[in-house]
């Protein structure tokens, strides 16, 4: 048996995939809602408010949106694509849904990134001299994971924080012509992944960060969803990160959303004229 | 006769193609789709539904999406531009279609590259001098391309696989002012693409990929269509393949598209209120 | 008189300019359309269909667009902007008008580049030591450009080619801060398009090509029209001119429209419910 | 106790943050406006002054804008995102609200970047040999930022500026591949701070700025808000500042929208028909 | 007294502001100006006309625009943003406004770049060793300015001029990551901009060239605004000058607009069904 080169070794880190996850953006048709009697207004609310309530028990969240990106935040929570297709399919039965109008969405699955497991995993089977791929390979790789999916379960199927705000943006890593993500080394991302994990730790009593994969399934590549009581600190979580080395250089951000926990009661008082 | 040198030899690899494909993605109007008394939206829906069913029969498919570009999307397969253009002007005579937008669309034909073939044409006709773009260089070349036209049939003219989740996105190789794939020799790029295919084949099983064509058609060069029964597959198969050279370095993605298989009686209950 | 130095002649090749081109895209509004009565359906459309007919004997011709991006797609040569603000001026009195929306457009003036003129020209005035820009150089190049407008007239001027299908796209030459087109020496420019110039001969029979200039009058510096009765020809020549060096390194594009030719008839089964 | 090296210390000047602030800019639906009675007209703007001038007793503001942007933009600053939440839900109670469109909008705090503070607090706590991030490090920190924040509270939570012209942008910090803000030492980024600065100090007696902090909020890192009675001083203090070091490499600029104050009568004026 | 470094002297030229313009594009709403009665819509155009030969004399015109970006542009050229303000907010007064939608609008001042005049007179205030930003140095250059301004008076505050055809662009200076206009000399500057004004001169019989500055007003930093009797002038021009220095390098190029003059009977000719 000849051993494995470290240089070929596979770059793709182990990654374990637990919720699959929907974000919406809505906007309000004012004038379309306005132009509705008090009375009909009130029994549309009735029944948008009990769903939301029942949404709200099955791992969905409303929030109101500062801006006009949309004034509603929906995020839905759920162990498969098939179970998101169902509630996404089933809202426009609800008549609050001709006074919405879809602004923005995002689809993705909560994800970690094993970088320090896969290290060592891969040195490990490099050292027995296992061939990447091989039938021993994956049986290892397969049983890495399964331990790791048993040990992480309440961070892959999260329940929504009870945090008044949340903060969603979606991101890539760079693939300049120059610099690129893809093209270093795995010791270098881990090293980089594990300082950029440092700053997030300091953070952790005040942030709760949930991060999803979306290669495949949405524009970018990573969404990140914060969740905190106060708002101040996504901007100082973030603008800290912005000066690590992963963000500073390899970090591109999409659009960023911001909204404030709404439950029945608030969600009916935001649609109340 | 003079020998032809390798850096004479055309650059361009020899592609087949195979069926005209249209994807289409369509919002529905909720507001107006409600409006209708529930007679009506239903005899709107057997009218689109047979429609639907009659069309699967002709290598169409549609699929209820995730997220907001679009709540349906139809993917049809046809012989010819032909025949892709007839069915799209038979659409807007259904009655459903008033309370459908068209979103977004792709228009591309199933190809298939033949890096493998070329290097060896190429080098078996340069061996015997013949000059390229001669008629003897052309009627061999076409000789090539017939052989494996026959040869390929059924992955160019494909059935629409039976899956239950579809995956679609245009992408483009890059050409940058220094990373330029149109600017790199054959062998490399006939190297990276196997490197790039090895990866795909250890996902034989689980995804289906159709590449299809769009120089001239669409804004991108190439579209890429997965079908898989189970969603996160797409996602570990474009990141593994993102790390791969021709992926890291040469490849720029647009929009990505997710959404799950629906038959006529599907289709329906995603439409009925 | 002092010679001039071929550093200081004018590096801009000597064009010509013939029709103006206006391309409509144009998408339909359904549910309007659909509101009316069969019979004002019909009056609108005989108005419409007539309209065209007088329209295509004055050089424009109407496409069925395929995808989202419009349904029809006009196309008008004239011998003047003056011309063109007409006919499109003229359009809005069709009562079919009403049920279009104008989704793109493009502006230009059929043009040909005289790169081998102008180093001829530029040449010989150089060796008889003239100035640039002095008044016997202005004579001598505009009766350069004199003589190739007799001789290009059919070009300058062409009628719309019979054939079946159509391919609309913009594009520019890349000023990038390392690759710059404007930056780089005449003969560098003129090589490279000589070299473009003998693919597309190769094309002749089959793909008939119309560029035409649009700096100063839309977004892009050129406009790339082509005709063929295959549309698969469109694909294979541009994936074959995109490894020259000119469209490799210096060719950006913009949005590609494809279409069928409609005539009369054609188009009024392409409105017919 | 080990000393801290400088490169050891944490790249991220100290920030203050104040008001929370959000931009809306609104467009006029002039055919539904003009549809109404002239009397509905007067008593919805009864309604609508009448709340601006409730609103600008708690730091609102609005300006008739200039372009096709928007008809409208108000400013609010408020103590914090919960009072910027609730008068944003309020507005769409006003019967107004159904005769406009939110075009744009931008949410952000009020910041003030404490370079030099920073600087002398880190060599100070450096020469102690006080780790980074220690809770003797933390206090020190938290004591310099509550002693600013006392100092700097008017600059923190202003009063809106009574100039009458209003001109607004979002702005980035490159990150490009090769010139790189978050890669620059702090030394650096202070040194061109404090050059930018020293030009705006030119224009301290015409221009009033408002800097606001939107990493985690909007979509671009910071908003920049210049009020002055002559609205050609922002194009000469911008145009001057384009030339520093900070600006010409490192600044990267969104939309800008630019205004004149209107108070309650003005606003009637402007909607006046 | 020290003697000024050059080194040490403002990079930025002086500059001349004139009016205050505002471009606006509007697109006709052909359905609801056709559901109008032709008595209405003669009335409607009456009111409109008029207005319009009114706006014409205080430096306003109409353009019929080729191509969808917009039906109508209108251009105004006034004394001032207060001005400017006036003129566009009593345009929806027009009934005819109901019937426009804004597709586009510009907002800038006319300005001449004294590039000449600041080389001289840094260069006369740096032999005398006055101090940048002094106070003396601040009366000389503002002696400078007014005597430019006298000088320049007519071309600050043009009339509009009678030519046939309008184009208008906007465009910025290129601040790239390694070709950067701000990060070079003002005397590189000064040569460049002095070759581009040698071509201009070149077309000074056939083609009016007003620039605007629009830095801090709108998205681009300047506009350029050429009146024609010949549209294929404007290509010449550009083309030409898109070879110099300064155009090929360091321009960047927004959407272009063209258009054909029109006056209060063609206006309502432009609108007659």
């Amino acid at each position: 048996m000849t051993a494995v080169k470290p240089s070929e070794l596979p770059p793709v880190p182990l990654t374990l995939e637990g919720a699959s996850v929907l974000h919406q953006m809505l906007r309000v048709r004012w004038p379309a809602w306005r132009s509705l009697t008090a009375v009909d207004r009130t029994a549309i609310l009735d029944e948008a408010a009990c769903k939301l309530t029942e949404l709200e028990h099955h791992r969905s969240a409303a929030f109101s949106m500062l801006g006009h990106k949309g004034d509603l935040m929906l995020v839905h929570f759920r162990n498969s694509f098939d179970e998101l297709v169902e509630v996404q399919n089933k809202l426009p039965a609800l008549r609050l849904w001709d006074y919405l109008d879809q602004s923005s969405s995002y689809v993705s699955v909560v994800e970690l990134g094993l970088y320090e497991s896969t290290s060592k995993v891969y040195a490990s089977l490099a050292d027995k001299g296992v061939a990447p791929h091989s039938s021993e390979w994956n049986e290892e790789i397969e049983a890495t994971l399964e331990r790791q999916r048993q040990a992480m379960h309440p961070r892959l199927y999260p329940e929504v924080p009870p945090s008044k705000y949340i903060c969603f943006y979606p991101m890539d890593r760079r693939r300049g012509e120059d610099k690129n993500w893809y093209q270093i080394s795995m010791e270098e991302r881990q090293a980089m992944m594990a300082e950029h994990g440092a700053v997030g730790r300091r953070y952790a009593g005040t942030v709760k960060q949930i991060i999803t994969g979306s290669i495949g399934f949405d524009d970018w590549e990573w969404g990140v969803t914060l969740f905190a009581d106060d708002p101040l600190v996504f901007k100082r979580l973030i603008y800290e990160m912005r000066f690590d080395r992963v963000s500073a250089v390899y970090a591109l951000f999409g659009t960023f959303f911001v909204g404030k926990r709404v439950n029945g009661d608030e969600f009916r008082s935001l649609l109340t004229l």
